[in-house]
């Protein structure tokens, strides 16, 4: 049944969310970032040709690919088929996701006069595609639907650099030498992401996930300086609606007391950092998120299955945690492995203690 | 003068990777990753057109590149101008490095069958011009030559993915899904570096690198069990020869102790983690190689100027830091602004204590 009664009770994912401790039987919750997508047949089957921006420009096309994962993995959330340039491509700046590169932008972001490209976003007029989807979902969905948005620093990179970068050289560049150009275009692009996220709130999802996902390039002293304030605006501007708040970054173990200071209910972790180191950089009162990684689930499955009872393991007997990959299903990836994989979560990932007798700091 | 006489004074560079102490008149020693290459106007003079790998055919060529940063920068050390899979192109596995690209295979290492394209490397019989380079140089430089070696992970991930990757995913699924043929991948790649390292010294390298760039895409425990034991027999493979071994990857803040724990003398530290961190992360008789972000040399002169001491200062009073780069130069950096750092490092960066009155736990 959908959950659309406020005194229904917490649903798994959410209850995890907030660091609240489940009972005897409660099971950690899982879902997959990139869950929806390349990986299962039947979005191929569903998806066409086009970019990915006209699949999402398609609310019923975007619903279903929403809902195949939840239907085929049982998992205990669903995140919004969407991409995280679609509020800068609504409002003109010339945008598109290139198959096999990512986002690509025509005339990048290159100096002040640039600001005047990013007008303000109107989710009913802009995008209401995406309202639509979310409305769709919040009735169909047996599970919490995640909405989001990309950070003001990510979505900055991709506008600067005009596509994916390794260095984000010319990212940097504006950014330590053109200050104010910068903090300018930060808060345009925080304001972009406060709306979106708001929008799909109002609508029907019940938390919210922000993706910076290559704050990782940034030194932390860097990050505080350019990247933070702007981030945490977004958190604030959101912590009224009262759903939880999640904040995902690749590459980012310095970063996590900075990313969970931001404002984050739950902060994510790439595979690159065990939990319970992340454990020790996060406060005690956030959830943290994670994080097998990926590139496992290519593996033969004793050693996916042997991967996910240590992620397990590592933050056992802490309510919050959220299972997922430490970033997105990679495509070539067998969705019966991460079948198993939410089967297995389901059956050992217990939220009220340790794991096989096994403490965190294992 | 070319330092050829065992009695000689020890160079900055050397002594600051045995983590000596210096006197008060000393400075901290500099030279930059990717120093010979793509951002000097004298070497895109002399270089050409062709594959890389044409060029370090070119000892007179190969030599004049390692010696134009020396010139222009005064750095401390040069590194030689060669590539990480000159060995195993050498051995004919088919390795080309592609202009904007990197290095792509024409078959990639996909089954055991394939171990038998990789037989030993006879450095004077497969890569005479590197040696006949090295000889070169010896006579020619007056600081140190640093020979390297790619790590058999990072060259591994390169033969398998067949040209640059962002997930590893071929790599760790071999790694995991066939752990017998990926041990043996291993040991061929490691007895390929120790081969390649020892000669490089015996023809008159004074220091060597270990190049794990790509190490960083590992979680710890992966990391520990498939690739540390290999990394371990080259650094011990080359410990008799008694020049400092430097040990570098990108993104390996989790890794740092194990990289050192390898057998490292220096760790290589890339901008992500600040140094007085990598401190706490690593065994305190080893030096520190970094770690100012590459990108932030695109920034204007005060910035890079404030970030050089702020490097100086995370590692002051410490003895054991060869300043450099986090990663290598990018192509795009004004050579002006690399001659200042030096200046700076050579002017500020103190051996003996803390920079400016301030500790190493600012």
């Amino acid at each position: 049944m959908p959950e659309t009664s406020d005194d229904r009770p917490l649903a798994p994912f959410l209850r995890a969310c907030r660091n609240l401790p489940g009972g005897p039987d409660d099971r950690v919750p899982v879902w997959f970032m990139r869950q929806a997508g390349r990986s299962l047949p039947e979005y191929r089957a569903v998806r066409g040709a086009g970019s990915i921006l006209d699949a999402i420009r398609d609310p019923e096309l975007s619903a279903e690919i929403t809902l195949q994962p939840v239907r085929r993995y049982g998992v205990d959330a669903a995140i919004l088929y969407s991409d995280i340039v679609v509020p800068v491509a609504a409002i003109g700046f010339g945008v598109d996701v290139a198959p096999g590169v990512g986002p690509v932008v025509e005339r990048p972001f290159a100096r002040a006069a640039d600001l005047e490209r990013l007008r303000p976003l109107d989710p009913e007029g802009d995008t209401p595609y995406v309202l639509e989807t979310v409305r769709i979902l919040a009735k169909e969905l047996p599970v919490p639907l995640i909405g989001f948005a990309g950070a003001p620093f990510t979505v900055a990179s991709y506008l600067i650099e005009g596509r994916p970068s390794r260095t984000y050289g010319k990212t940097k560049a504006l950014m330590h030498g053109e200050p104010a150009v910068w903090h300018q275009l930060m808060e345009r692009l925080a304001d972009l992401a406060i709306v979106s996220l708001r929008s799909q709130v109002e609508h029907g999802a019940r938390a919210l996930q922000v993706f910076d996902s290559w704050a990782g390039a940034l030194a932390p002293p860097t990050y505080e300086e350019f990247v933070l304030p702007h981030s945490r605006r977004v958190f604030e501007a959101v912590a009224d609606l009262g759903v939880p708040r999640i904040h995902f970054g690749v590459g980012t173990g310095e970063l996590l007391g900075l990313m969970a200071a931001a404002g984050a209910d739950v902060v994510g972790v790439d595979w690159r950092v065990p939990l319970d180191e992340a454990r020790r950089r996060v406060p005690a009162d956030r959830a943290l998120q994670g994080n097998l990684d990926p590139a496992l689930c290519l593996a033969p499955w004793e050693v996916v299955e042997a991967a996910v009872r240590d992620v397990l393991r590592r933050n056992a007997g802490h309510p919050g945690h959220v299972f997922n990959l430490g970033h997105g299903v990679l495509p070539e990836t067998d969705p019966s492995v991460l079948e198993r994989v939410v089967e297995l979560v389901h059956a050992e990932g217990r939220c009220d203690g340790p794991v096989d007798g096994e403490g965190a700091d294992r």
